[in-house]
Protein backbone atom coordinates (compact mmCIF):
# COMPACT_ATOMS: atom_id res chain seq x y z
CA UNK A 1 0.00 0.00 0.00
CA UNK A 2 1.32 3.52 -0.74
CA UNK A 3 2.63 5.28 2.37
CA UNK A 4 2.29 8.95 3.04
CA UNK A 5 4.88 10.90 5.57
CA UNK A 6 2.91 13.87 6.35
CA UNK A 7 1.27 16.38 8.52
CA UNK A 8 -2.00 17.01 8.79
CA UNK A 9 -1.64 20.75 9.31
CA UNK A 10 0.18 21.07 5.98
CA UNK A 11 -1.33 22.91 3.26
CA UNK A 12 1.37 20.86 0.81
CA UNK A 13 0.30 17.46 2.25
CA UNK A 14 -3.58 18.15 1.58
CA UNK A 15 -2.51 18.67 -1.83
CA UNK A 16 -1.68 15.08 -2.12
CA UNK A 17 -4.14 14.19 0.23
CA UNK A 18 -6.21 15.82 -2.26
CA UNK A 19 -5.01 13.57 -4.99
CA UNK A 20 -5.59 10.54 -3.31
CA UNK A 21 -8.98 10.64 -3.11
CA UNK A 22 -9.17 12.20 -6.39
CA UNK A 23 -7.89 8.97 -7.65
CA UNK A 24 -9.73 6.48 -4.98
CA UNK A 25 -6.09 5.68 -4.04
CA UNK A 26 -5.83 3.87 -0.03
CA UNK A 27 -3.02 5.00 1.61
CA UNK A 28 -0.98 4.64 5.07
CA UNK A 29 -0.92 7.96 6.74
CA UNK A 30 2.39 8.38 9.09
CA UNK A 31 2.50 11.71 10.48
CA UNK A 32 5.42 13.86 11.59
CA UNK A 33 5.68 16.77 13.73
CA UNK A 34 6.02 20.12 11.42
CA UNK A 35 7.50 22.00 14.89
CA UNK A 36 10.14 19.26 15.80
CA UNK A 37 12.11 18.02 13.16
CA UNK A 38 14.61 16.25 14.83
CA UNK A 39 14.02 12.79 13.46
CA UNK A 40 13.44 13.33 10.14
CA UNK A 41 16.68 12.04 9.12
CA UNK A 42 15.70 8.78 10.39
CA UNK A 43 12.78 8.46 9.21
CA UNK A 44 12.68 9.77 5.61
CA UNK A 45 16.37 10.77 5.04
CA UNK A 46 16.59 8.07 2.53
CA UNK A 47 13.10 8.60 0.75
CA UNK A 48 13.22 12.98 0.45
CA UNK A 49 16.74 14.74 0.42
CA UNK A 50 15.06 17.30 1.09
CA UNK A 51 13.70 15.82 4.46
CA UNK A 52 9.94 17.72 4.12
CA UNK A 53 6.75 16.17 3.94
CA UNK A 54 4.72 15.63 2.35
CA UNK A 55 7.04 12.11 1.15
CA UNK A 56 5.49 9.67 -0.51
CA UNK A 57 6.27 5.74 -0.77
CA UNK A 58 4.83 3.82 -3.89
CA UNK A 59 2.89 0.76 -3.42
CA UNK A 60 6.50 -0.73 -4.57
CA UNK A 61 8.56 0.96 -2.16
CA UNK A 62 9.77 4.08 -4.44
CA UNK A 63 10.48 7.45 -3.22
CA UNK A 64 8.79 10.53 -4.36
CA UNK A 65 8.84 14.13 -2.56
CA UNK A 66 7.81 17.77 -3.10
CA UNK A 67 4.17 18.24 -2.99
CA UNK A 68 3.72 19.63 -6.85
CA UNK A 69 5.94 16.34 -8.13
CA UNK A 70 3.37 14.12 -6.35
CA UNK A 71 0.25 15.59 -7.73
CA UNK A 72 1.54 15.84 -11.27
CA UNK A 73 2.36 12.03 -11.14
CA UNK A 74 -0.80 11.28 -9.56
CA UNK A 75 -2.57 13.43 -11.53
CA UNK A 76 -0.66 12.48 -15.12
CA UNK A 77 -3.97 10.97 -17.01
CA UNK A 78 -6.73 12.12 -15.67
CA UNK A 79 -8.54 15.50 -16.49
CA UNK A 80 -6.95 17.27 -14.17
CA UNK A 81 -4.12 18.08 -16.71
CA UNK A 82 -4.98 19.41 -19.50
CA UNK A 83 -3.64 17.49 -22.72
CA UNK A 84 -2.93 20.54 -24.94
CA UNK A 85 1.07 21.53 -24.61
CA UNK A 86 0.39 24.91 -24.20
CA UNK A 87 -2.17 24.90 -20.97
CA UNK A 88 0.30 21.93 -19.34
CA UNK A 89 2.73 24.60 -19.30
CA UNK A 90 0.08 27.05 -17.76
CA UNK A 91 -0.42 24.93 -14.87
CA UNK A 92 3.49 24.17 -14.45
CA UNK A 93 4.14 27.88 -14.28
CA UNK A 94 1.48 28.21 -11.52
CA UNK A 95 2.56 25.06 -9.87
CA UNK A 96 6.17 26.96 -9.69
CA UNK A 97 4.86 30.57 -8.50
CA UNK A 98 2.95 28.44 -6.05
CA UNK A 99 6.52 27.12 -4.59
CA UNK A 100 8.24 30.33 -5.45
CA UNK A 101 6.33 33.10 -4.43
CA UNK A 102 3.09 31.82 -2.37
CA UNK A 103 3.64 29.56 -0.53
CA UNK A 104 7.43 30.96 1.25
CA UNK A 105 4.65 33.79 1.99
CA UNK A 106 1.76 32.78 2.91
CA UNK A 107 2.04 29.34 3.91
CA UNK A 108 5.45 30.67 5.92
CA UNK A 109 3.43 33.98 7.44
CA UNK A 110 0.70 30.99 8.64
CA UNK A 111 3.61 28.87 10.29
CA UNK A 112 4.67 31.49 12.32
CA UNK A 113 1.83 32.82 13.92
CA UNK A 114 -0.15 29.83 13.94
CA UNK A 115 2.72 26.97 15.22
CA UNK A 116 6.27 28.44 15.43
CA UNK A 117 7.73 28.45 19.10
CA UNK A 118 9.27 31.28 18.76
CA UNK A 119 7.94 33.36 16.36
CA UNK A 120 10.28 35.52 13.73
CA UNK A 121 8.90 38.84 13.71
CA UNK A 122 11.70 39.40 10.10
CA UNK A 123 10.42 36.77 8.56
CA UNK A 124 6.33 37.77 9.51
CA UNK A 125 6.95 41.25 8.44
CA UNK A 126 8.47 39.78 5.10
CA UNK A 127 6.15 37.54 4.61
CA UNK A 128 3.07 39.81 4.90
CA UNK A 129 4.28 41.83 2.62
CA UNK A 130 5.31 39.36 0.22
CA UNK A 131 1.92 37.34 0.70
CA UNK A 132 -0.58 40.16 0.23
CA UNK A 133 1.75 40.80 -3.23
CA UNK A 134 0.86 36.92 -3.92
CA UNK A 135 -2.79 37.54 -3.26
CA UNK A 136 -3.11 41.25 -5.28
CA UNK A 137 -1.71 38.99 -7.91
CA UNK A 138 -3.48 36.08 -7.92
CA UNK A 139 -7.03 38.20 -7.70
CA UNK A 140 -6.11 40.29 -10.93
CA UNK A 141 -5.21 36.73 -12.73
CA UNK A 142 -8.60 35.22 -11.30
CA UNK A 143 -10.92 38.62 -12.14
CA UNK A 144 -13.00 37.43 -15.43
CA UNK A 145 -11.78 33.61 -14.91
CA UNK A 146 -13.02 30.57 -13.05
CA UNK A 147 -9.95 28.99 -12.69
CA UNK A 148 -6.11 29.52 -12.87
CA UNK A 149 -5.90 27.88 -16.65
CA UNK A 150 -8.12 27.15 -19.24
CA UNK A 151 -11.21 27.77 -17.80
CA UNK A 152 -11.25 24.36 -15.85
CA UNK A 153 -9.87 22.43 -12.76
CA UNK A 154 -6.69 21.70 -12.94
CA UNK A 155 -3.76 20.86 -10.16
CA UNK A 156 -3.08 24.24 -10.40
CA UNK A 157 -6.15 25.09 -8.49
CA UNK A 158 -5.58 22.49 -6.15
CA UNK A 159 -1.97 23.70 -5.54
CA UNK A 160 -2.98 26.99 -4.81
CA UNK A 161 -5.65 26.46 -2.68
CA UNK A 162 -4.00 24.45 -0.43
CA UNK A 163 -2.72 27.49 1.56
CA UNK A 164 -4.81 30.40 0.15
CA UNK A 165 -8.01 29.00 1.57
CA UNK A 166 -5.73 29.45 4.98
CA UNK A 167 -4.54 32.47 4.58
CA UNK A 168 -6.23 34.04 7.00
CA UNK A 169 -4.23 32.03 9.51
CA UNK A 170 -1.25 34.42 8.68
CA UNK A 171 -2.86 37.42 8.77
CA UNK A 172 -4.03 38.18 5.30
CA UNK A 173 -7.55 39.43 4.55
CA UNK A 174 -9.45 37.68 1.98
CA UNK A 175 -12.13 39.75 1.90
CA UNK A 176 -9.62 42.69 0.33
CA UNK A 177 -9.65 40.20 -2.84
CA UNK A 178 -13.25 39.20 -4.01
CA UNK A 179 -12.01 37.19 -7.41
CA UNK A 180 -9.55 35.18 -4.89
CA UNK A 181 -12.67 34.38 -2.56
CA UNK A 182 -14.84 33.32 -5.39
CA UNK A 183 -12.37 31.43 -6.59
CA UNK A 184 -11.63 29.69 -3.87
CA UNK A 185 -15.69 29.02 -3.42
CA UNK A 186 -15.59 27.13 -6.95
CA UNK A 187 -13.33 25.28 -5.87
CA UNK A 188 -14.45 24.20 -2.14
CA UNK A 189 -17.16 22.70 -4.83
CA UNK A 190 -15.74 20.48 -6.82
CA UNK A 191 -16.74 17.13 -6.47
CA UNK A 192 -15.00 14.94 -4.38
CA UNK A 193 -13.21 18.20 -2.50
CA UNK A 194 -11.63 17.15 1.16
CA UNK A 195 -10.99 19.97 3.83
CA UNK A 196 -8.09 20.34 5.14
CA UNK A 197 -8.11 19.48 9.18
CA UNK A 198 -11.48 17.79 8.39
CA UNK A 199 -13.06 21.07 9.49
CA UNK B 1 9.65 34.85 -33.99
CA UNK B 2 10.16 33.53 -30.15
CA UNK B 3 10.60 36.52 -27.87
CA UNK B 4 12.38 36.14 -24.39
CA UNK B 5 12.79 39.20 -22.19
CA UNK B 6 15.72 38.13 -20.07
CA UNK B 7 18.63 39.26 -18.43
CA UNK B 8 22.37 37.99 -19.16
CA UNK B 9 23.43 37.73 -15.58
CA UNK B 10 20.35 35.67 -14.20
CA UNK B 11 20.60 31.47 -13.97
CA UNK B 12 16.85 31.05 -14.35
CA UNK B 13 17.53 33.22 -17.74
CA UNK B 14 20.41 30.97 -18.69
CA UNK B 15 18.31 27.77 -18.44
CA UNK B 16 15.95 29.30 -21.30
CA UNK B 17 18.54 30.02 -23.47
CA UNK B 18 20.28 26.37 -23.08
CA UNK B 19 17.31 25.01 -23.89
CA UNK B 20 17.03 27.11 -26.74
CA UNK B 21 20.02 26.60 -27.89
CA UNK B 22 19.52 22.44 -27.36
CA UNK B 23 16.26 22.99 -29.44
CA UNK B 24 18.30 25.17 -31.89
CA UNK B 25 15.21 27.79 -31.88
CA UNK B 26 16.06 31.42 -33.12
CA UNK B 27 14.86 34.23 -31.07
CA UNK B 28 15.00 37.95 -30.22
CA UNK B 29 16.58 38.79 -26.79
CA UNK B 30 15.33 41.94 -25.23
CA UNK B 31 17.11 42.72 -21.85
CA UNK B 32 15.55 43.41 -18.39
CA UNK B 33 17.51 45.07 -15.25
CA UNK B 34 17.34 43.11 -12.38
CA UNK B 35 17.76 45.54 -9.97
CA UNK B 36 16.22 48.44 -11.68
CA UNK B 37 12.73 46.44 -11.61
CA UNK B 38 10.13 50.25 -12.69
CA UNK B 39 9.65 49.13 -15.94
CA UNK B 40 8.37 45.50 -15.39
CA UNK B 41 4.56 46.36 -15.24
CA UNK B 42 4.48 47.98 -18.60
CA UNK B 43 7.07 45.70 -20.54
CA UNK B 44 5.67 41.74 -19.27
CA UNK B 45 2.65 42.96 -17.24
CA UNK B 46 0.34 41.41 -19.42
CA UNK B 47 2.69 38.58 -19.99
CA UNK B 48 3.76 37.14 -16.97
CA UNK B 49 1.72 37.95 -13.67
CA UNK B 50 4.86 37.61 -11.43
CA UNK B 51 6.83 40.34 -13.30
CA UNK B 52 9.96 38.45 -13.75
CA UNK B 53 12.50 37.43 -16.30
CA UNK B 54 12.68 34.84 -18.18
CA UNK B 55 9.34 35.36 -19.64
CA UNK B 56 8.98 33.87 -22.76
CA UNK B 57 6.72 34.75 -25.95
CA UNK B 58 5.89 31.78 -28.59
CA UNK B 59 5.82 32.73 -32.26
CA UNK B 60 2.26 32.96 -31.80
CA UNK B 61 2.31 35.81 -29.29
CA UNK B 62 0.97 33.37 -26.59
CA UNK B 63 3.38 34.49 -23.79
CA UNK B 64 5.02 31.22 -20.93
CA UNK B 65 6.50 32.25 -17.12
CA UNK B 66 8.56 30.55 -14.58
CA UNK B 67 12.16 29.47 -16.09
CA UNK B 68 11.32 25.82 -15.22
CA UNK B 69 8.07 25.61 -16.99
CA UNK B 70 9.48 27.22 -20.25
CA UNK B 71 12.51 24.83 -19.65
CA UNK B 72 9.44 21.45 -19.90
CA UNK B 73 7.68 23.20 -22.76
CA UNK B 74 10.86 23.16 -24.74
CA UNK B 75 11.72 19.92 -23.82
CA UNK B 76 8.90 18.07 -24.23
CA UNK B 77 9.76 15.32 -26.29
CA UNK B 78 13.15 15.60 -26.47
CA UNK B 79 15.72 12.88 -24.90
CA UNK B 80 15.77 15.85 -21.96
CA UNK B 81 12.61 14.30 -20.39
CA UNK B 82 12.33 10.73 -19.23
CA UNK B 83 9.56 9.05 -21.01
CA UNK B 84 9.01 6.94 -17.72
CA UNK B 85 6.16 8.53 -15.66
CA UNK B 86 8.27 8.07 -12.07
CA UNK B 87 11.55 8.93 -13.77
CA UNK B 88 9.62 12.10 -14.99
CA UNK B 89 8.18 12.57 -11.45
CA UNK B 90 11.82 12.54 -9.97
CA UNK B 91 12.88 15.31 -12.85
CA UNK B 92 9.78 17.49 -11.23
CA UNK B 93 10.75 16.85 -7.67
CA UNK B 94 14.25 18.35 -8.22
CA UNK B 95 13.10 21.22 -10.30
CA UNK B 96 10.68 21.94 -7.40
CA UNK B 97 13.31 21.42 -5.38
CA UNK B 98 15.84 24.34 -7.16
CA UNK B 99 12.59 26.79 -7.03
CA UNK B 100 12.03 26.29 -3.33
CA UNK B 101 15.25 25.16 -1.46
CA UNK B 102 18.07 26.21 -3.98
CA UNK B 103 17.17 29.47 -6.24
CA UNK B 104 16.26 31.44 -3.04
CA UNK B 105 19.44 30.68 -1.01
CA UNK B 106 21.72 30.32 -3.64
CA UNK B 107 20.84 32.76 -6.39
CA UNK B 108 20.05 35.43 -4.04
CA UNK B 109 23.22 35.22 -2.07
CA UNK B 110 24.52 35.30 -5.21
CA UNK B 111 22.58 38.60 -6.31
CA UNK B 112 23.35 40.54 -2.97
CA UNK B 113 26.75 40.15 -3.02
CA UNK B 114 27.01 40.59 -6.40
CA UNK B 115 24.51 42.89 -7.56
CA UNK B 116 22.39 44.56 -4.86
CA UNK B 117 22.42 48.30 -4.72
CA UNK B 118 22.39 47.71 -1.18
CA UNK B 119 23.43 44.81 0.08
CA UNK B 120 20.97 42.98 3.10
CA UNK B 121 23.19 41.61 5.89
CA UNK B 122 20.20 39.54 7.28
CA UNK B 123 19.42 37.93 3.52
CA UNK B 124 22.98 37.19 3.19
CA UNK B 125 23.54 35.54 6.60
CA UNK B 126 19.85 33.75 6.40
CA UNK B 127 20.92 32.41 2.46
CA UNK B 128 24.64 31.36 3.06
CA UNK B 129 23.29 28.71 5.92
CA UNK B 130 20.31 27.46 3.11
CA UNK B 131 22.61 27.49 0.77
CA UNK B 132 25.57 25.31 2.38
CA UNK B 133 22.62 23.03 3.69
CA UNK B 134 21.53 22.62 -0.22
CA UNK B 135 24.78 21.91 -1.37
CA UNK B 136 25.51 19.26 1.44
CA UNK B 137 22.54 18.00 -0.16
CA UNK B 138 23.08 17.89 -3.83
CA UNK B 139 26.83 16.65 -2.53
CA UNK B 140 24.62 13.36 -0.71
CA UNK B 141 22.71 12.58 -3.84
CA UNK B 142 25.52 13.03 -6.60
CA UNK B 143 27.94 10.57 -5.01
CA UNK B 144 27.38 7.42 -6.73
CA UNK B 145 25.88 9.34 -9.30
CA UNK B 146 26.75 10.59 -12.13
CA UNK B 147 23.38 12.96 -12.78
CA UNK B 148 20.82 13.94 -10.46
CA UNK B 149 18.16 11.83 -12.14
CA UNK B 150 18.26 8.03 -13.85
CA UNK B 151 21.84 8.26 -14.59
CA UNK B 152 20.63 10.71 -17.76
CA UNK B 153 21.46 14.52 -18.54
CA UNK B 154 18.22 15.71 -18.08
CA UNK B 155 16.22 19.03 -17.79
CA UNK B 156 17.09 18.38 -13.88
CA UNK B 157 20.40 19.02 -15.32
CA UNK B 158 19.93 21.85 -16.56
CA UNK B 159 17.94 23.56 -13.68
CA UNK B 160 20.71 22.95 -10.91
CA UNK B 161 23.40 23.67 -13.13
CA UNK B 162 22.17 27.53 -13.56
CA UNK B 163 23.02 28.82 -9.79
CA UNK B 164 25.27 25.82 -8.89
CA UNK B 165 28.06 26.55 -11.15
CA UNK B 166 28.41 30.06 -9.76
CA UNK B 167 27.98 29.73 -6.19
CA UNK B 168 31.27 30.75 -5.50
CA UNK B 169 29.54 34.68 -6.39
CA UNK B 170 27.49 33.85 -3.64
CA UNK B 171 30.19 33.38 -1.08
CA UNK B 172 30.42 29.74 -1.78
CA UNK B 173 33.18 26.96 -1.38
CA UNK B 174 32.36 24.67 -4.14
CA UNK B 175 35.32 22.90 -3.56
CA UNK B 176 33.51 21.75 0.15
CA UNK B 177 31.58 19.61 -2.48
CA UNK B 178 33.65 17.08 -4.53
CA UNK B 179 30.55 15.23 -5.83
CA UNK B 180 28.73 18.42 -7.06
CA UNK B 181 32.13 19.77 -8.89
CA UNK B 182 32.26 16.65 -10.72
CA UNK B 183 28.50 16.40 -11.83
CA UNK B 184 29.27 20.44 -13.01
CA UNK B 185 32.10 19.13 -15.30
CA UNK B 186 30.16 16.46 -16.89
CA UNK B 187 26.95 18.82 -17.37
CA UNK B 188 29.39 21.15 -18.97
CA UNK B 189 30.79 18.53 -20.96
CA UNK B 190 27.33 17.91 -22.60
CA UNK B 191 27.36 18.69 -26.44
CA UNK B 192 25.97 21.99 -27.38
CA UNK B 193 26.51 23.38 -23.85
CA UNK B 194 26.47 26.91 -23.61
CA UNK B 195 27.92 29.51 -20.87
CA UNK B 196 26.37 31.64 -18.52
CA UNK B 197 27.55 35.50 -19.75
CA UNK B 198 29.31 34.14 -22.67
CA UNK B 199 32.34 33.18 -20.65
Amino acid sequence: MIKLYESQISGNCWKVRQMLAHRELPYESIELSVVDRSNRADVIGGANPALRVPTLILDDGRPLAESNAIMLYLAEGTELIPEDPYERAQVLQWLFYEQYDHEPNIAVARFQLMYAAEPDEAAIERTQIGGRRVLATMDDHLRGRTFLVAERYTVADIALYAYTHVAGDGGFELSDYPAVQAWLARVAAQPGHITLLGD
